[in-house]
């Protein structure tokens, strides 16, 4: 009986189901629509995956994704060079990017300290963050990883690593998140947005 | 201030945005993924896509996709060419075959009657069936289609239409999924498990 498609179906739907977050039954609708939608819509799609990996790099200074090296942000000369804000990742960037707030630099360490991973400082960008850092034109640090043990820990080690170079070191706060509800915060978030209270 | 990516990473993340299943956080989770992926993975995945869309047709008998028309099932000697299987879409017919139970043909129509979406009985693969069954080597025909209001009308739909023909006409049993609780059957497939009950 056949069990699976005929070839080019059934590896195009072992494709997607490598992907993240696409599970075999949503790789079979992905394939399913693709073979039944517009020829030029799904040559795009497949120009989209190799253009961009052909055209993506890093940049040199902050580590963002980027098509030029240094990047657009790294580029911009409005953008305020005295603050560097650590990010975990690209996509954290864009994060930040959206909310309209901020106007200095980045830089991307490109994951956080995790034993259980096999993930240490060595194997993120952390040598180029004291580089940029002690030519002296930076004044301010924003530690803006991710809130849990991994990013935690990177942010602990970080301000270890950094206390000694006079440079102001801050990092996001931690609170209910806006339109959330009270009864539905966990203890540690409720603590949090208790210590770190502001006057009204 | 960049509030979309660079153009390359940005059109790989609409273009994934724009297939069914996958939401703005995926796309992007996924583009992310591609770009720190081994470039031999990723060109793959492109070449899977058009090489699908390149050679992927329908088959002229049953409907169903495949590499080469008539499809592997249709010209399977084993298969019991007596029988045939309506569904709604090629997809089904993998699912039927998973279950290793059935060794006859199958008439994929394309779709169900669904007046709310303009899908008439003229849209789907009918006439196909009907010239099929005029052969005489059919005995039963098996209505497999979906357990859902369009489903319903369109076994209906069909068991009007082939009654005159003096072919056995059945269609899958309803009743409880294998593995679940009695509890939670909502009163239709509950009534229906009633009335379709077997000796023990």
């Amino acid at each position: 009986m056949a069990l699976a498609y005929d070839g080019a179906i059934q590896q195009l739907i072992d494709s997607f189901a490598r992907l993240p977050g696409i599970g075999p039954k949503g790789a079979q609708r992905i394939a399913f629509y693709l073979l039944g939608a517009d020829a030029q819509e799904v040559q795009d799609l497949a120009d989209a995956i190799t253009t961009a990996k052909a055209k993506v790099r890093f940049c040199e200074i902050c580590g963002n994704v980027c098509e030029t090296s240094p990047c657009p942000i790294c580029e911009d000369p409005r953008r305020d060079r005295a603050v560097i804000c650590v990010v975990e990742e690209p996509k954290d960037v864009m994060s930040i990017e959206r909310t309209r707030e901020y106007r200095g630099l980045y830089h991307v360490l490109g994951g956080a300290i995790n034993p259980m991973a096999n993930i240490g400082p060595s194997d993120l960008r952390i040598p180029n963050l004291l580089k940029r850092l002690k030519s002296g034109e930076v004044t301010e640090v924003i530690m803006a990883l991710d809130p849990n043990i991994e990013g935690e820990a990177t942010t602990t080690y970080l301000s270890r690593l950094l206390g000694p170079l006079e440079i102001k070191l801050t990092r996001l706060a931690s609170g209910l998140p806006v339109g959330s509800d009270l009864e539905y915060a966990d203890e540690i978030t409720l603590g949090r947005a208790l210590t770190g209270r502001s006057e009204v």
